[in-house]
């Protein structure tokens, strides 16, 4: 059997790779919980002992204690699969911790048991996020020792056990090991990622990025009841709507001036691509129900990829023990967040919003006091399709599934790819394996056995 | 002892008064708690016996079950004290349930012992809202009686149990004896107000109305994720606070059109008085610490007595489930309302909210859809100060505390007054009894034994 393309011994290895899918769901790693701490530990030795068990040398990073708590960290298991200096070294991260899931929480079967449906649907926890895409490698690596053919590239594995749960202690071990374990890598490829959606089969190039704003507006000690106080003092709930009011229009137009200034123009040539992208209507909104504000395909792909979003999220009163219904709030937090993409600079974004809102405060008139913090900030990602590492993907793509991805972005932001980024500088591709609907962070998530 | 004034009396009777309001907030009459139910009989029972004691007639009326409950709601106990047709007859209202208190709520003492401290306060739940003042009415027979003087009116009693738990089935038993028990009334007193500050005796003449709101904006079946749809869907908290931020300003000015229309202009005497009353800072503000919106004493009554005026109370993810930090909420509730003076009509300015609300939605082009519902409306109320039943308290107040009351309003609506004059319509009478201080509804509730 040690001959022939390796694509051809996957066919061959179903039932093998599916066993192992099982053996890896079995085990209920969930982060989020103290109490299944030891099954990410576990977990974690599944994974170093596959890796031993194809030939790869595996070293365990061990991440001490989780902040403020007793709680070891579940350790990185690094790997490495071949040395040879002709190939390209890359990074491969994912990760073996999973969501919480219950049966209580509606699953079709228990979450924990690999249950395979008739439409060839894998179900379980893990499958599409991130065990399925883990075990690939693995798979893969088998796929072309079976083949008898050499994997065109050095692997250097990161797999991590806390993703779902802050990915604390990441970042600090990437710092440690960016010239030590990770010296000699060229670029990286992360596959906890989905296709666009069902449909059509993409390579997202891009993430946006976010600054998270609280406005915190004080008018008293405490709430007040409006029949005795109404009219007399002054309401930090209408300063609060006056200032939300001026960021953003109805049409999801930012109104912060300048704002726009450094967004990078759609090329026609992205224009014209992304309308004949292969995505129903459905998939567009999630499932949300929502309505979309944009004509075509193009227009509304380009409003969550390549244009800046800002997102009223909640008002909040902050007076403990929230008051009566008619009470007048004395103190609110107001939560906001931006979207950016290239070539927006997060500092200089700040700065304008900080001056458009204090300005428009100082504009009321108003009594109140008012704050304005930005607490969380992820900067965008893109890379260019040009770097040999999205040539490769694409052409793997081509040969896998016969078609061309299409070159996408997402919405959302996922600061560790930041993170990969910013501290071993290389190239990042970021590869999906599951689709949009598999249920990454919800019930009865599933891979499609295609995938 | 049966002779000189009964005023002369009240000091000799001071023991025994005192001794009367210990029994009275011994008994946990509870009306919010279903297990004390059979409290709030009892302290039935006991008032019905001290005004039969007294000579009174007493007439129980059951008020049948609580709905949606197997609750009996506890009686009104109705009482007659004199019949003689050369007298006025009045109709006293009081209620004999106290609101929830607990030693663990941080009070001193028990609450249901009566404790009597160094500077006379005697402290415990009731003792200002409203088993003082009601057992007030009998101090004052027994006072009279004692003196061997006629009370100068004849009394109608009318005493409730369930005051601080929504008056269930008050309204319609009015409807029912308003021709039958209440016929011979001539006017009415009401005794469960309080003094507008604890410097300055008053009696109120007015109650603002109130106008209760909630817009329902929808845009989506679910949260949607702001990286994923931000700027692709219509966000109904864009709408919501653009809307919200056109009803009112910082300066606490309502922006809805014709709104001031009907407000009964304040007369310069109003003004002078309102200037000349003994009101502290302090208790102008309610121990709230907010931040006045007026410079004068008068300026800031008015606000509340005699101007409409718009809180803004909250904005509500009606999503169940509430999503992540992150999530554009898919449907909200913002929550309003408008107090009401002199002489806005209900009717007339729900038109104008809701024409102005439409309007403005309207002008926003938006996908999303908007209800506006007035889900509570209550009149204001205002008597003359003219007439006999005003003139009388304010000799009254003059030969008790020798100083002329002032005459206020109160900001509050209080829809029980509204019904005993929609329906008996004669002239209601506010007399407070008991200080702003009092923490009726609060901690360490207590009543000055000078009141």
């Amino acid at each position: 059997m040690a001959d022939g393309r390796w694509i051809d011994r996957v066919e061959e290895l179903e039932d093998v790779f599916i066993k192992r899918l099982e053996d890896a769901v079995k085990i209920p790693s969930i982060s989020a919980y103290p109490e299944r701490r030891g099954d990410v530990f576990k977990m974690s030795e599944w994974v170093a002992a596959k890796l031993r068990a194809f030939g790869a040398e595996v070293s365990i990073k061990p991440l001490g204690k989780q902040e403020g708590t007793e709680l070891e960290l579940p350790p990185l298991v690094l790997g490495r699969y071949g040395r040879d200096p002709e190939k390209p070294t890359i990074l491969v991260y994912s990760h073996y911790d999973v969501q919480p899931a219950s049966i209580q929480d509606g699953w079709k079967y228990d979450p924990f048991v690999l249950t395979i449906e008739e439409n060839g649907r894998l179900c379980g926890r893990g499958t599409s996020d991130d065990k399925g895409p883990l075990i690939g490698w693995i798979n893969m690596i088998e796929a072309f020792q079976k083949a008898g053919t050499d994997v065109p590239a050095n692997l250097v594995f990161c797999f991590e056990g806390m993703e779902e749960s802050g990915s604390f202690g990441l970042r600090e071990a990437l710092e440690d090991e960016a010239d030590k374990y990770f010296a000699n890598v060229d670029a990286l490829c992360i596959t906890d990622v989905v296709w666009v959606s069902d449909e059509q089969i993409s390579i997202p190039q891009g993430l946006r990025g976010v600054l998270f704003y609280i406005l915190t507006i004080t008018g008293a000690n405490q709430d007040a009841h409006s029949g005795g106080f109404g009219g007399q003092i002054s309401e930090p709930m209408t300063d609060m709507v006056n200032i939300m009011s001026s960021l953003v229009d109805s049409s999801g137009k930012i109104l912060v001036p300048g704002l726009y200034d450094n967004v990078q123009p759609v090329t026609q040539e992205e224009y014209d691509s992304y309308n004949k992208l292969n995505i129903s209507e459905d998939s567009l909104l999630g499932g949300t129900g929502g309505r979309n504000l944009h004509e075509t395909l193009a227009d509304t792909l380009i409003s969550r990829w390549k244009k800046p979003s800002l997102s009223l999220h909640r008002i909040q009163n902050a007076t403990p023990g929230e008051g009566a219904s008619t009470s007048i709030p004395a103190k609110l937090l107001g939560k906001f967040s931006i979207r950016t993409v290239p070539n927006m600079k997060a500092q200089d974004i700040d700065k304008l919003v900080q001056r458009h809102i204090r300005e428009r405060f100082d504009s009321l008139g108003s009594k109140n006091d008012l704050e304005i913090n930005c607490v969380a900030a992820a900067d965008w990602f893109y890379e260019s399709a040009d770097h040999w590492n999205y040539k490769a993907a694409i052409q793997a793509t081509q040969n896998v599934w016969g078609v061309n991805p299409a070159l996408t972005c997402e919405g959302g932001s996922i600061p560790i790819i930041l993170d990969f980024k910013k501290i071993l500088k290389k190239n990042v591709l970021l590869l999906p394996v599951g689709r949009p609907t598999d249920g990454a962070h919800s019930t009865n998530e599933k891979l499609d056995n295609s995938n």
